[in-house]
């Protein structure tokens, strides 16, 4: 799979630098290129205690992402998934440590503990003051010794960020640092593996299933479960944290591990608020990407207990824009609708020729769905059938409230209807439709004359005229045939709609953007769905 | 592919939700579920001119994610893909507009032009101010008449929104916005299609290959082409903008279309950054998600002539999350790198004895190198005897410099070596190990007393202890067995290292992460090869 990288070789430097350039002089590294990739703040002046972070590349924003007024003070970047080196960490070190000192904020991977703790002594030896504290918050493997740092890292980068901000000594930082590791507990889930750049994608994941309990360098979860849906993952995550999640306010945060659209983490958030089992989460930070293991499909879940003090220093203003911000959960707030949306209620009345006509176009509409569905995939985004079934079910659900015996009413009726149930722009073109035909058969037409005069609206304000590959090709011959019985309609309908299969060129609607190889030899969706009715209705 | 959503019917509700409910109370909603999803201001007074957009969802943080101060009032919210209905665009204008009259923001999809345009002139039947922008920043299709409204819209939010939240009159927030859609160009480039909810992901985009041109619905770009690297990619992207990069200051917004690492992203920024051709972007919004396309691994770049005015206007602070704020670009500023890196280099000595020990421990460990490979391939990465043969040839190199008339500084040049040139963790395991060593000879212990030293260092750094199945299982014994003589110590060793192999569970290392079936029945490779040393040392 190709990636938008020059070379593996280069791709942390230069991703450094791009970081840099567009900081708008915020951040600055140390001239030690290759080995050495230390981000720093440019504003530093060593007056308080200093935080470094960091650990191997592929978790952005962290580490680099964060170092800025209020949260970190210098990043020390490895390669993708590697612990930089003593010499690199020992350099960050002595780049920003001032008489206050400063506060090492390692993940516990054996790498990190070691290159971290090997040049916090060296840094030692110069007389400076250096501390070390080791996250540890995954809770995935719950009897090993050493569990693994993972997003909950950010609670401690913001906490003891926030108070060497504010100018609190070393001692103070580190002990918030410790109390805050002691207390949070993380774990992820994820639908796919990541893509490590140079390396082919392990295929460990079966479709269907998830892996709960994972690490952020691709490492095997814990165990395989079945995804169900977004309510039972989270629901899993809850269930494991359940133990760490005791009386009191708790703040989560919740982390996008990388390929998971922010629709998705949405509906994961929402999930979340909406558990029993985060009853006591008070707060959260996100959703957001912020510890991340480059594109893996998944989340991850840690939480904290609150107090005042932790509250206000995570609630404080940061100088990073990757910071999403603590908010309080709460439940959705609703306003009621405004007046004015509420059209006249038609009066219903009975035709049962007229209901079994709607009956069976909303029963042709919907068995249609997934070929409509699939013809607009060549050449739109496929949801022309879909759209046109629910708007037939809508249709099917209001029948008893229409107002059957009545064309004039039912076309303005069927104009509203559509206009309040069907999305996309074939919404409002039939809304625009039936209502000018509605309006044409008050004004005395026949129905097929009203017919022609609403199609003559959708013209004008659609922009589309006959040929320009739209379904106003098949609905125009269908309704001009349409004196002469259903059974030419349909011919008509059929004909016309085969005819934009030779079309090349769209001239209105979305399949104007696409080439013309993508539309030769199909049909266009309107056109088709069209044909389809009319056929349908001929038979019935 | 599984993703984390219910039901395709609430996904957009859920996320809705979610995002509400995770924003502080700083958004509510109308209460008009399913069919009216209109997000707004929880705050609005309606004393200012209101922003109202939205379309499609699968573009977050878009439209929902910009609602607060300087940014949106509200965002009218269809379904994925699929424009709002009138009657929730009209909801949204109903809600929200006061005396100061409202500027619909709308992407130039035909849509949501009908939905915005005829929503717009219901509510002007209510004698409501509206105005109404379409956005048609797209330049891929240079001659077609009705170009898309894409990632530009950003710039029309945060003027118009600046302004608005200024107190300016309706005119003036509806002419920068006319003046900022008539300046901008946008193009994008992906390197897949994205995964539409519920519908199979379209295999379009052949490995190697890239779409340039693309909008921001799954629809094929205007042009595929071949994909070399991120230099390459950008440089067309600049290229197909460069007619609209004209002489003074440019803003950039660098857009993620969802999918791609913020590391990659950051890759090309630092490409636009280099770039001749974007020699005149002086300030850049982004590299982040902004305007998305679900998951589409692809970015876009929207170009904007900047002066002081919209320059005051994009750089205004906002009361939204999602917005990254506007940064000058500019050269990256590094920081010489600290004095102390490079460690004092000791005095050579010679020593025949001591020099022919450590060639033939060196001579032990390369002849050693693909069966220690071999054992750590079962439970590793597989490098364990390449690390070691790495270091074993760095040390015959640097025998001529060593002191080796001279324990304690020995030792010490030992440590200093090994972290400089072998990588891992197990360079700095055995960095720490001979520095404490020669600390200890420096306090005047024996050399086997020194090593015994040497060893509890590392146990307290690395956190491992005998019986955790990693080196110090060998490491250990032999080292006790010491002082009885080098026969003893070998024989110690192995048999150390033999028990590994019934550890079914690693408590520290990498090893840790692996199941016990994999473990048992072989040595841990750190073990065997202290082993080796002894019984080679012992031999010779």
């Amino acid at each position: 799979m190709s990636q938008f990288i020059n070379d593996t070789q280069t791709l942390v430097t230069d991703a450094i630098d791009g970081i840099l350039e567009t900081s708008g002089g915020a951040l600055t590294r140390l001239d030690g290129y290759p080995h050495i990739k230390v981000v720093c703040r440019a504003d530093w002046d060593k007056s308080r205690v200093a935080l470094i972070s960091g650990g191997g590349s592929g978790h952005e924003p962290a580490h680099a992402g964060f170092v800025g007024a209020g949260m970190l003070t210098a990043a020390v970047c490895g390669e993708v998934f590697a612990s930089p080196s003593v010499d690199a960490v020992l350099a960050g070190i002595l780049a920003v440590t001032g008489d206050a000192g400063c506060l090492l904020i390692v993940k516990n991977y054996t790498g990190d503990r070691l290159n971290y703790g090997l040049a916090a002594e060296r840094a030692r030896a110069f007389g400076l003051r250096v501390e070390m504290v080791v996250v540890d918050d995954d809770i995935a493997l719950p009897h090993l010794p050493q569990p693994r740092g993972v997003a909950g890292t950010l609670f401690v980068h913001k906490i003891a960020g926030a108070l060497a901000e504010d100018g609190a000594d070393l001692d103070t930082v580190t002990q918030a640092a410790e109390r805050t590791i002691a207390s949070m507990a993380s774990i992820g889930m994820s639908l796919d593996t990541c893509t490590v750049p140079g390396s082919r994608k392990e295929d460990r994941i079966a479709a269907g299933k998830a892996e709960l309990g994972l690490g952020i360098h691709g490492e095997a979860g814990v165990q395989q479960v079945d995804f169900v849906d977004a309510r039972n993952a989270m629901d899993m995550v809850l269930d494991k944290l359940s133990d760490r999640i005791s009386e009191g306010g708790h703040v989560a945060i919740l982390n996008n591990l990388g390929g998971t659209t922010p629709l998705e983490m949405a509906v994961l958030a929402h999930e979340l608020a909406q558990s029993d089992k985060a009853r006591n989460i008070s707060h959260i930070v996100g959703p957001a990407p912020l510890m991340t293991s480059l594109d893996m499909h998944g989340f991850s879940v840690s939480v904290l207990p609150v107090d005042s003090a932790n509250l206000s220093l995570l609630a404080a203003q940061v100088g990073v824009s990757a910071w999403p911000g603590l908010s309080a959960v709460a439940p959705v707030q609703t306003r009621p609708l405004p007046d004015g949306l509420s059209p006249i209620q038609p009066i219903a009345s009975a035709n049962d020729k007229t209901r079994a006509v709607i009956s069976e176009a909303c029963e042709i509409l919907l068995g249609a769905q997934e070929a409509l569905n699939a013809l607009d995939a060549k050449s739109g985004d496929g949801d022309t059938g879909s759209t046109l079934a629910t708007a037939a079910r809508a249709l099917q659900g209001a029948l008893d409230r229409m107002p059957l015996a009545d064309h004039t009413q039912l076309f303005r009726a069927l104009s509203t209807e559509l206009s309040q149930t069907m999305g996309g722009s074939s919404g409002v073109i039939l809304a625009i439709f039936f209502g000018a035909t509605g309006d044409a058969c008050a004004n005395g037409k026949s129905t097929p004359k009203a017919l022609l005069a609403g199609l003559e609206r959708i013209g004008q304000v659609g922009g589309a005229s006959l040929g320009d590959r739209t379904m106003i090709d098949a609905l125009e011959p269908a309704l001009r045939a349409l004196p002469d019985g259903i059974a030419a309609a349909a011919a008509a309908a059929r004909s016309g709609a085969d005819a934009t299969a030779a079309m090349g060129t769209a001239k209105a609607g979305r399949a104007s953007y696409v080439p013309e190889d993508n539309l030769i030899g199909h049909n266009d969706p309107g056109a088709e769905a069209v044909a389809r009715l009319f056929e349908g209705l001929a038979k019935a």
